[in-house]
């Protein structure tokens, strides 16, 4: 691109597999967050101040943006009023860089967006129908930035994120969680996972993401693996690679009532408009996770 | 309701219309606008600035919020970048409203959220596809709202305003534009007016969405006559009213490209649920419109 690049959410889960990324493909980068990072050049902003905002924007001049800012506290963002706190800020980060000269913009959505009745997630066919605050902020900012884009000229794409997980994700999540408790050498509880999920190690959803920013596709891509995965094939998988499959509790928690049996993202657009391919399979994706937790746990001292 | 009620865009078009049937209605209403109008009881308030917003929900505590501020300003805001900022300030305005103990809320969405195509416009039938920015930021509110409205316990309700005219119109626009030109004894050059809209006199809007607040309705609701009109009939009536048949140029102008032969608003859930009612028909509109403009030129020595 020859061109600046702004990443927000710079220093969150999947915001630093997409710096990297970037900065891999040889861009000129800044990444964005509450919190600076010399080391991996992220400067501190907070979005929700608009001078902080004016001030970014003014400092760097992006001519690209991609923008994965948002709260995503664990078990409380589903819901969260701070989801109309992000929708704000989000729309104001979009008119302050189209007003600076911003010419090419990606802003991560979600697979929540979709009407998960449909299970098979599919841009331009599957109904929007968030059944979710979260995703109906994040379908809002689509919608809007769809419109805006086209009076202003912007050329922008919209990432639906399906199910990253990888190095650097919560414990309070399936992954991280599972592979932490037997690592420890403790029971890994989980439902029976017979529900098949669209799974994404976050290099490559980072990686998606960055090249979906230096193509000029528009519109809503999806972010995915297209491999629909049951989540008992996930832990079971993780257990086998740790070698303590006795540990791990199948059945042992019930199944969250109204959970879709299936939810997997149609790749081809992001396969064959952005010429994209995933890095790590399941296998190989477990592995890197894994080893990044006893590098974690280690240096922790356990 | 025995509460307080604080309107925005109090000095606008519809506005002043829905303040005055809050008045009359017996409820304590506070208005707010960019410029005070203390005989109307209108605060100023800049609804942009986040800490006007603040010490004016502070200040008047309001259960009530009948929120009508946007830009509207002739010819442009259709495809403005305003609306991403309107958005913005009306999505903080719910948050501090709900945050200070808010209870009931009516916000004035747009006939232009429908998919035209359809014509006939009933709520919860006929699909949403707004054609236009300012549509789609509307549109996008209401989703937010209705999501934020479902976790926090708000009573909401959505206006679709369609085609007020009235006292206080625009002469750009076409009633007021038609019968400000024939009182000047100027021709008015019309298109042949094939189309047919749904027309409502801006009190019966004002009192509709009063209406709206203080029932217990939720979701969307059509503001709107339920009577489709040619656009010919109307300017029609004007010149017959005023006696200058001769000056209406129906025909001279040519029809907008795209303009569908039908936009109407289904009135059951605003007759039915809300038990609203109007006070005027066209004849009585229009001849109460030409009297507010037979005082206004005369006032200015015409």
């Amino acid at each position: 691109m020859g061109d600046k690049v702004l990443v927000t959410g710079a220093t969150g889960f999947v915001g630093r597999a997409a710096l990297a990324a970037l900065h891999l493909r040889g861009h000129d980068v800044v990444g964005a967050s509450r919190t600076a990072d010399e080391r991996a050049n992220v400067v501190a902003c907070d979005l929700l101040d608009p001078a902080q905002v004016d001030a970014l924007i003014e400092t760097h001049r992006p001519t690209h943006l991609l923008h994965l800012a948002w709260d995503v506290t664990h078990g409380r963002y589903w819901a969260a009023p701070s989801n109309l706190v992000w929708l704000r800020a989000s729309l104001l980060l979009l008119e302050r860089f189209v007003a600076a000269g911003g010419r090419r913009a990606v802003v991560a959505g979600t697979c929540a967006e979709y009407n998960w009745s449909y299970g098979y997630c599919s841009e331009d066919v599957t109904p929007y129908a968030p059944a979710t605050l979260y995703g109906v902020a994040k379908a809002a900012l689509r919608d809007v930035m769809t419109g805006f884009s086209a009076e202003q000229g912007l050329s922008a794409a919209w990432g639906h994120v399906f199910f990253p997980y990888g190095p650097g994700e919560s414990a309070q999540r399936l992954v991280g969680g599972t592979i932490s408790s037997l690592l420890r050498g403790e029971p890994a509880r989980c439902s029976a996972g017979t529900q098949l999920r669209d799974y994404q190690h976050v290099a490559d959803t980072g990686d998606a993401l960055a090249a979906l920013l230096c193509s000029d596709v528009v519109g809503a891509v999806n972010i995915a693996s297209g491999q629909p995965v049951a989540v008992a094939t996930v832990v079971t998988e993780i257990a086998r690679q740790l070698g303590c499959p006795e540990l791990l509790q199948l059945g042992a928690l019930p199944s969250r009532p109204g959970d879709p049996p299936l939810v997997v993202g149609d790749v081809r657009k992001l396969t064959e408009q952005v010429s994209w391919k995933p890095r790590f399979g399941l296998q190989a994706g477990i592995a890197d996770t894994i080893a990044w937790w006893r590098d974690r746990l280690g240096s922790q001292g356990e």
